[in-house]
């Protein structure tokens, strides 16, 4: 009964159905990718689960417990969202030890070490961060806050690619020490795919994939090679995308590899998660 | 004469040198990277270019004329940046009709065709708009602006992966139909890294690197293979990232290659401009 199981959950705004029937299990410990278009329902989704909406129909529990107007079951959780629910008049110093009194194991210690990482100015009030450092902000409370489940819905945006380099960092080493559950909603497929255990993919409202990174990756590969040894091979196969680099050319194709009729001068690599995901996802 | 010409720019705010004798020249119909980390100045120099902010000293002209306080030049330019200067209240199509008002060579079929492809809702006011599609309203602009200098501040925040790839493919689109000089700041360098000619890196205020992406590009190299193939290849090499799956490793390497001491089973790759990047400008 551990973790957090959504069952047929329905969400509409007007005439738009943002979320159709979802039903989906996050299993305690593991990371998440959290993946779909602009609009898709993912912070839709990630809301109800933390009561800032709720659903028009279906159940979520966390642990076993209800998750709607809970207390005992959402102080398990932490949503690090795009919106800032913090007094914005306050400084991050200041809001940390708000947080302590919301969150009992928020790890102030923790908070202020993240922050030099990062060089973020505790004296600074909120409202006078810029867009990444707002992302920090909340990253730094995120990896602070010791919640069993921890979502974060586009924490990255604004980062520069050093700060968002540590941050994947961070959360793997956090994660080591202390297992939890993280659930990553973000646009920067490629960047994480790596830290990934499992995948899932919204699209319209819809769960149009629910696998673990493993799994999703063996459904295609990337190879490179001379463009005519590429154009060669690729003929029949199903490709999602070409890269070209002088006379060089990498092809991703979705199928099995056949190994047999492949050309020895041509290199074959994983294939790239955020191409797979723009091949699923992009509308015909 | 032709270009941005950029002689000795100072600028401070307060305590905080943000630029520091800045000289810099972006040529005509060029593509060019301005890469640098949160803070680094990156926006305060393109304010300065286009008059939102005025330098402390030094020299910025625009096809051999002044840029300061000078319309002729300034209509030369378009800034798309992350603020929004558009009245909140204004629905998109409306702003798109203001537009023209100010850009006389604004292409409305352009912009309405564009809008299409994101899917951008015309009457949706722009106040109204989530952080990805206020970015791609600014962006269908700056790419129907039909003027010799566009800049792009952080073009891409919000957007997701499908947008972004639509993106980069439309600027190309629209700079091999008709040439201009596009300025791009962006966090999400090795998505960009193949449509630059130059890059221009900003750390602390100076410029670190303003070369070509080629030359740049020459600076290393990455390489993969088993893990002990390349631990032992790389022992007395200058190693900037080191990636592991499953058995094997990919490891990018500042310096030339050698080429004699190679063994035929690692395979070799262009450098990841966003790993040198992020080597170039972490603080140590």
């Amino acid at each position: 009964m551990n973790g957090i199981e959504i069952t047929n959950i329905t969400k509409s705004f007007g005439d738009t159905l943002a979320l159709n029937e979802i039903s989906l299990k996050f299993e305690p410990d593991k990371i998440y990718g959290l993946l779909g278009r602009n609009g898709a329902g993912k912070s839709t989704l990630l809301n109800i689960i933390t009561n800032r909406l709720f659903a028009d129909s279906g159940d979520i529990t966390i642990d076993g417990q209800t998750s709607v107007e809970n207390d005992h079951a959402q102080n398990k959780i932490y949503l690090m969202s795009e919106k800032n629910l913090y007094p914005r008049s306050m400084n991050c110093k200041e809001a940390f030890n708000w947080s302590q009194s919301f969150y009992p194991n928020f790890d102030l210690d923790s908070a202020l070490k993240l922050s030099r990482l990062f060089g973020l100015d505790l004296k600074k009030k909120i409202r006078a961060l810029s867009t990444g450092y707002s992302s920090i902000f909340k990253i730094v409370i995120a990896l602070s806050v010791n919640t069993p489940y921890v979502l974060f819905d586009e924490p990255v945006l604004g980062l520069d690619a050093n700060h968002r380099e540590l941050f994947y960092k961070l959360l793997i080493e956090k994660y080591s020490e202390t297992p939890f559950t993280a659930i990553i909603s973000t646009h920067l497929i490629e960047e994480i795919s790596t830290l990934l255990e499992s995948v899932i993919i919204i699209k319209n409202g819809k769960i149009l994939i629910n696998e673990t990174c493993e799994t999703l990756m063996h459904k295609g590969y990337s190879l490179a090679g001379t463009a005519k040894q590429v154009d060669d091979f690729i003929r029949d196969k199903e490709v999602i995308g070409i890269d070209t680099l002088g006379g060089l050319k990498t092809a991703t194709i979705i199928g099995d590899l056949d190994k047999q009729h492949l050309p020895e001068s041509l290199e074959i690599a994983n294939l790239d998660l955020q191409k797979l995901f723009i091949k699923l996802t992009n509308e015909e």
